[in-house]
């Protein structure tokens, strides 16, 4: 079969003018960058603000493994399927890092016949929305450090500064660093550190945002140190707000692109998944659902983190109504779940299949618990055998949930016409019911317990000490009556990556917890979570190269 | 009168297809970034490759004082009174940096009505160009790290790795740096240091590449460190070049917008003027030399550093043929020159004038020595007294150079069609005879000497210890051969900022030299020489914003 860029570069694009055009987007609206991406102004929510919002259907998915899941794969050929049934269909995704591109993982911009395009535009620059982060972020780093050497009236505490600073590139070396050195123009000393782009609050606040305006304020709000009374010094303190504003006019406004079959994409935004929310723009979800009639959008890992902050954080937040869940799972994902390794995920196993279908069974119960709808989606792999599949549709018409295969890698939307046909049965028969797992207004460590025993399904929740004093500081200072926002390991329901299944009896231990308040969240961290990942041995980006015809290598 | 940022947004701009056209770009070259900015493909070389070349301009200056030059100004305006007197005239600029706009000196895309729009986008991230640098310098060092962490086969010193990260912020806390810090994965600890993106090679580099395989030879080339043998690691021994030009594969395309005027105008790179060369890229200027009759350009700082790096960095190493040089100045700035005060420019003085003009001359006489016919360009101040204005003619009559008025900033090309006239007159009749100061077969010793003897008059050059050790190693890895950047003060011919005027009997010291091998020249420091400027105590960042209905406050 071809690579990924192959298949990419192969693909018949239509101008992105006429991609507006079938979407109904204005001329004035559009804002082109080349042929084959635009920039859609948030004036589309203005002008249509009457017109009925489409479906919103959540692609979510089991734990992932080793083996892979295919989330965004299913993603892009689940709205191309759509498309192909006659249901005008955007795909809503988020935007790929451009630092793990040359670490170990390639692009992310789906796979085979599933994918966006242009890719290589995608996985690269892209339309700059990263960069306008960067340097939003890394403006307000520098007023930060300045504000202190000129005179620190602000009274900022140099020991308790939170903002670090940030790039879009796998640098371990940067995680800790001491800044500040030289001779007396060059600043104060102290430790500090780079988190990867994707981990910056900023972009988690534009993910979050509903306006200009909305992204001012939640800009102002941030807290970025505290001053030498304990009280939060924010970035409005340091009048760095229309500065950043400034930086991310641009940024705001959603990425229209296509998939190789045409069909529509948004593609804008995309913040971690464990210390942020891991959701493309409400902004983009937004547009879209004025524009289409169905919205096929992700979230990200699996249902546990993803789902869980897709409903209780996104949903919540920007009044959004999800239709319903797509469950994406393979046969050898579970089977790894079941305790098979990835060498013999080639083999029948119907009884370590029956083991890891826990895994599966246990998120499509908590996404009933958000009253919405679901459909399970095997993403199918040639070493299926039926008996698997069988005993799988089985499993789950136990609870009531149906499963559809799809095989969207290799025939594109039409491997995902079952899919696409079931979603819109489900659509038009089943009324969704959402509602988000629990009250804002109640304490941090209550939200917290909620989540981890009705999602995780732990035990218990142990509080460090730290964690203790940290929630007690911060609802002193009235961060309390905020979100959650889980950062976990995605690897398992439990705070422990080598617990697959669906684990019971364990204690979820929460070390440290923090306030992202211009997003409008606590996050409250259960391990080490990697906030600046580092390169591989070998670098992807020892393999590419773009020859004078300009023929791209070893991106995938 | 208006601000900058209330004419340009008061502009109106023509589609930038529409001076596509006017240029007769096809358009399969041009790649639309919204609707008033495009890149174009390098592929109209090849198309025009017969066509013969228009005329090339030079816009440079005396050395630059507080009370200002406008050489930028004059850049546009030259180019809008071309147009104006019927000479297709494109202007080719450096982009303006991101990180001074939030500091002290605001934009750089001209003033007044004499700007290049849309100055907001300009001014701010344009079409990425910086940005793809930072990331393509920031992955190569992050390569750089994570080879010595996995295992360091290239027997790297980690003692003698020179190139650092850079951030397009000013940023002064990043100048020096301990990186590394933290547990067994999080990289090795060494000190390093940040600059701002424009003194990246990369930057450099992307101004001087012909082409995209001219591009890959050069960044393969860079030395990025010595190995304990104590010979030269390059980008190319860590396979980081392919990846780099996959990421530069946009940037390398000029970036075509318009004057308020509509006059066309290639805005692309901008390398700092004293550790780099300080002009626009070489591919905008081919490509604009193919497309119009003029081309108007221009080179940072003053003649002594601009015009010599342009006349022997750039026309060299591009075989381009200058036909005029165009050299600013203002009354203003020759009193300065001749010991006024800045609070005392606004009154006749005669007497200091006279004593200032010799800044003038001296690089008037320099420009010739390249071959180049010239014109001196004043930018007209409402404070300009008759008087003074026949003392400068006669002054410049004396050495065979007339004098022009040119009032851009409120007049825009209107107030330069004398100016266009003249600048017509001498390419008409004057046939430009460029040669390059010295033979880069020399030695480096010898090279730096005729640039300080015979551009900047010092008595002798002398070299620290330091230096003489450096140009020993760089002769004996084969690094010798190459052209001279000079980083000198912008203020004055000598390497002491406060001998203004036309010192003598100076000597210049060499600091410190370097090899950009990259580019294709020695740097060679004369000074301390700042590459990561800092923040003011007000930065103009705080005086900035967006209103929800897109104005814009506080650009300058």
């Amino acid at each position: 079969m071809k690579t990924d860029v192959q298949i990419a570069q192969e693909a018949k694009m239509v101008p992105i003018t006429e991609v507006a055009d079938y979407l109904g987007i204005d001329e004035h609206e559009l804002e082109p960058y080349g042929r084959y991406k635009a920039k859609v102004s948030l004036d589309v929510l203005d002008r249509l603000e009457d017109r009925p919002d489409g479906k919103l259907i959540l692609v979510t998915a089991i734990n992932p493994t080793p083996a892979g899941e295919g989330k965004t794969t299913i993603n892009v050929g689940l709205s191309m399927g759509l498309n192909k049934i006659g249901k005008k269909t955007v795909t809503a995704l988020r935007e790929p890092s451009l630092g793990p591109v040359f670490g170990i993982k390639g692009g992310a911009a789906g796979g085979g016949y599933a994918q966006v395009v242009p890719m290589e535009d995608i996985n690269l620059h892209f339309t700059g929305d990263f960069h306008a982060i960067t340097s939003a972020h890394n403006l307000l780093a520098a007023m930060l450090d300045n504000h202190i050497h000129q005179g620190n009236n602000l009274q900022i505490d140099p020991k308790r500064i939170v903002w670090k600073r940030v790039l879009d590139t796998n640098d371990r070396a940067l995680r800790n660093v001491i800044i500040g050195l030289g001779g007396r123009m060059d600043g104060f000393v102290r430790q500090s550190g780079f988190d990867i782009t994707v981990a910056s609050e900023i972009m988690a606040i534009l993910c979050l945002a509903t306006s200009l305006s909305d992204l001012k304020k939640r800009l102002s709000r941030m807290v970025i140190a505290y001053n030498h009374a304990g009280q939060a010094v924010t970035a409005g303190d340091l009048e760095a707000t229309g500065a950043m504003a400034l930086l991310l006019k641009d940024a705001i406004m959603p990425n229209l692109v296509q998939t190789i079959e045409n069909t529509p994409a948004f593609i804008h935004g995309g913040p971690f998944a464990n210390i942020a929310h891991g959701c493309n723009s409400v902004m983009a979800t937004k547009i879209s659902l004025k524009l289409a009639d169905y919205v096929v959008t992700e979230a990200g890992f699996g249902a546990d983190l993803g789902a869980e902050k897709f409903f209780n954080i996104k949903c919540r937040d920007a009044e959004l109504k999800p239709d319903a869940a797509v469950i994406v799972a393979t046969i050898r994902a579970l089977k790894m779940n079941g305790g098979v390794a990835k060498s013999d995920l080639g083999y029948e196993n119907l009884s370590a299949l029956e083991v890891g279908i826990v895994n599966l069974e246990r998120h499509i119960e908590n996404i009933h618990k958000f009253g919405v709808p679901s459909v399970v989606a095997i993403n199918k792999f040639p070493t299926d055998t039926d008996a698997e599949i069988a005993l799988l549709k089985e499993k789950c018409a136990a609870q009531g949930v149906e499963v559809v295969l799809a095989e969207v890698f290799t025939k594109g939307g039409e491997g995902a016409v079952e899919l696409a046909s079931k979603v819109v049965q489900i659509c038009e028969t089943t009324l969704a019911n959402y509602a988000p797992l629990y009250d804002v207004e109640g304490s941090i460590e209550e939200k917290i317990t909620k989540i981890a025993t009705e999602i995780y399904r732990a035990e218990r929740v142990e509080f460090t000490s730290v964690a203790k004093k940290q929630i007690s500081q911060l609802s002193t200072l009235g961060y309390d009556k905020l979100a959650i926002c889980m950062a976990k390991t995605q690897y398992s329901f439990s705070d422990n990556p080598t617990l697959l299944g669906a684990p019971t009896g364990f204690t979820l231990t929460v070390r440290e917890v923090k306030v992202s308040a211009g997003a409008g969240f606590i996050v409250a961290l259960t391990g080490d979570i990697m906030t600046m990942p580092g390169l591989p041995k070998i670098p992807a980006a020892n393999g590419m190269d773009i020859t004078e015809s300009g023929e791209i290598i070893g991106l995938s």
